[in-house]
C-alpha cells in the first residue's frame, strides 16, 4: 500500500504554487514509463496554468512518438543551449523515474549544477537522498506512472486530469509491466487502470497498437531471423541464448534499439529458466539476461558480467570476443545446475 | 455495465441447489476462456458440495495444462462412453463460452440429445435462445470468465471462491484480451482483475509465464521462419500476409495449434491495417484475419471467404489452391483502397 506523508504532500503543492519556471526531466535512454510520467506531470502543471518544460537527455525511441504532447519535449542531445537555459532559469525541477543524477547520462553535468528545488518521483531502489530535496519513491509501485497517479489523487490534483494524462500514465504502466505480464501483482495497479479508463476516455487497443504494433518491416524480419536461425537452446541447462553480430545488424538494417524484447523469445521456451542475448559492438559484447521464477539474473550478471538490474531482468558486458564470451557463458550455465 | 435480472439469478441458485449431477461443457478447440470459465464454475460447485463433471469435446492445447484442476476434465474425443453417460445422467448442464450447440464440434449430437436444464454463460453475439433454458449472455464482456466473476458476485457465490478459481478466471480474461491488448476498454475488466488479486492470492507473473512462455522449441523456430521468410508485406495496400504449407509444418514438426498468434506479427508492422494468415490443409485453405482500428475483418471474411468473427479478428476459408487464394486475397486488398 503506497501512502504519502501529509507534510510531504503540502511541500509538493507549496513548491508548485510558488514556482515560476518548472522543468521536468526523463532519464537517459528514455522508455515508456519515464516519458509517460514526465508528459503527465507536464500536462497537469500546464492545466494548472504553470510555465513548464520537459527535457529528455537523448532522442526518444520511435514507438513513443505517439504520446500526446511528445512534441513539447526538448532533447539535450540536439538542443543543448535551450536545455541549459531552461535549467538555469528553473526554480523547480521534477526528476521522473530515476534515482540518481548520473541516470540522465549526457545531461548529468547540467543537472548536477542545478540549484533549483528538486522533486523526485520514482520507483527504483535506493534514491540518492543527498541529491533530491523532496522524494516520493516506492519500489513496490509497478511504475513511476502508477505512483504519479496515486500522488495526483492524494494531493487533490486530479481536478487537472485529462485524457492526454490518462494515455501517458497508461503507457507508463503498460510498458513497465510488459503489458501486464510482470511487476503488477498488486490490486492497486489494476484499480489505477480502471480509474484511467473511467476518467480518461482512452482507447486502450489504439494505445497498445501504437506502442507494440509499430515495428518496421526490417525489425520484424530480424526478429524472425534471430529466433529461427540464431537461437541456441541448451535444454540440459534450462538455458537459451541468441547472439548477433554487427554484420547481421547491418545486413538487416536494424539498430540496437530494434533488439528490444528479442531476449524474451529465448525465455519463452518451456523449461527455460535463464535466457541471454549477446550483441556485438566495437570492442565489447553487450548482454541482456532474463529469467523465470526465483533465479536472479541480477546476481548472475553482477558476479560474472560486470552488470546488474532486477531479479528477472538484467544487463551486462564482456570484453572477450563473441566466441570466448559464449564459451564463458555456457560454462557458467553448466555450473548453475538449474 | 453488466447487470443481471433478480429473477434469473434466483433461477440459477434454485437449479444449482436442486441439481444432483451437474455437467460443465467447453466449446470445441478449447481456449483459455472456455477452459478457465469451466474450471471456475466447476470448482465453485465442488466447494458447494455438488457432484460435478467438466467435459471438453477435444484435447486441450498444451499451454492450458497448467490450470488448476485441469486433470478433472473429461475429453469426449478420447473418453466417449464416460462423457455420454455423464450427459445422460446430468440434471443440470452449464454451457461455457459458446452461443449454439454446434460450437461443441464432435460433441454436438450428444449435447443436442440432452434433456437436462441448460444454462448458458457466454459473451458471444446472438445466443441460440431456443436451445438454452437460462441465458447469461453479454457481448460487451471481455470474456466469459469476467462475466462469470460478476455473476458469482451478484448471486452471492463468492463465499465459495478460492485461489484456483482466481487463477482460472484470470487466465480467461488474460487470454481473451491478448494480455490486455484488446476487448478490455471497460473499467470493470480491470476492477475484476484487482478483485482477483485481492481475493485470490495469485502470482500473475507465474500464470503469464505458464501460458505465454511455454513454447516448444520447434514452435518458436517455426514462428521465426514465418516472420522472416514467409511474410509478404504490401505497404501500398497497408496489408501483410503469411502463408504456410503442410510440408513446412511437417518439416518444423508443428501442428495447427502452434500457429496461434502468428498472424498478429504480420499486423505488428507500422502502417499495416489488415493482416492474414493462410494455412494449407487437405483440399482447403484456412485463413485468419486481424485488423487495426475501425476496419472490420468480420465483414471482409464474411463477404469474401465464407467466414466471420469479430471486428478486429476473424476467420475464413477458401477451396481454391494456395496460389489462387493468394491472388484472390491480393486483388481484394488492392480494391479496399486502405
Amino acid at each position: 500500500m503506497i501512502e504519502f506523508s501529509k507534510q510531504k504532500l503540502s511541500v509538493l503543492i507549496e513548491k508548485i504554487n510558488s514556482a515560476q519556471n518548472i522543468a521536468v526531466i526523463t532519464h537517459t535512454n528514455p522508455d515508456g514509463d519515464t516519458v509517460g510520467a514526465s508528459l503527465s506531470i507536464y500536462k497537469i502543471l500546464l492545466n494548472m496554468g504553470k510555465k513548464v518544460s520537459v527535457i529528455s537527455p537523448d532522442t526518444l525511441p520511435e514507438f513513443l512518438e505517439c504520446l500526446p504532447n511528445v512534441e513539447a519535449i526538448l532533447t539535450y542531445e540536439t538542443q543543448k543551449n535551450d536545455v541549459k537555459s531552461i535549467l538555469q532559469n528553473a526554480d523547480l525541477v521534477f526528476c521522473m523515474d530515476f534515482n540518481a543524477s548520473h541516470r540522465v547520462g549526457i545531461l548529468t553535468h547540467q543537472l548536477d549544477k542545478v540549484t533549483a528545488f528538486k522533486i523526485l518521483i520514482d520507483h527504483h531502489l535506493m534514491p540518492d537522498e543527498n541529491f533530491f530535496d523532496l522524494i516520493f519513491s516506492f519500489d513496490e509501485s509497478s511504475s513511476t506512472s502508477e505512483l504519479l497517479f496515486h500522488l495526483l489523487r492524494e494531493s487533490d490534483l486530479l481536478k487537472y486530469f485529462d485524457s492526454d494524462i490518462a494515455t501517458c500514465i497508461y503507457v507508463g504502466i503498460m510498458t513497465d509491466t510488459g503489458s501486464f505480464s510482470f511487476a503488477c501483482n498488486r490490486k492497486e495497479v489494476f484499480e489505477t487502470v480502471a480509474r484511467l479508463v473511467e476518467l480518461g476516455d482512452i482507447n486502450l487497443k489504439k494505445i497498445h497498437d501504437n506502442i507494440y504494433n509499430s515495428f518496421s518491416e526490417s525489425r520484424l524480419r530480424f526478429l524472425g531471423f534471430c529466433i529461427n536461425e540464431k537461437l541456441v537452446v541448451l535444454h540440459e541447462y534450462h538455458a537459451a541464448y541468441i547472439w548477433v553480430s554487427m554484420e547481421e545488424m547491418e545486413r538487416f538494417n536494424v539498430s540496437e534499439g530494434d533488439l528490444e524484447g528479442v531476449v524474451n523469445y529465448a525465455l519463452s521456451i518451456k523449461g527455460i529458466v535463464i535466457a541471454a542475448l549477446l550483441k556485438e559492438r566495437k570492442n565489447i559484447i553487450k548482454m541482456s539476461f532474463r529469467s523465470k521464477d526465483e533465479f536472479s539474473v541480477n546476481s548472475f550478471a553482477k558476479e560474472n558480467f560486470d552488470g546488474g538490474g532486477h531479479i528477472n531482468a538484467a544487463g551486462g558486458k564482456s570484453s572477450l570476443t563473441m566466441q570466448d564470451t559464449i564459451e564463458k557463458l555456457v560454462s557458467l550455465l553448466k555450473g548453475l545446475n538449474l
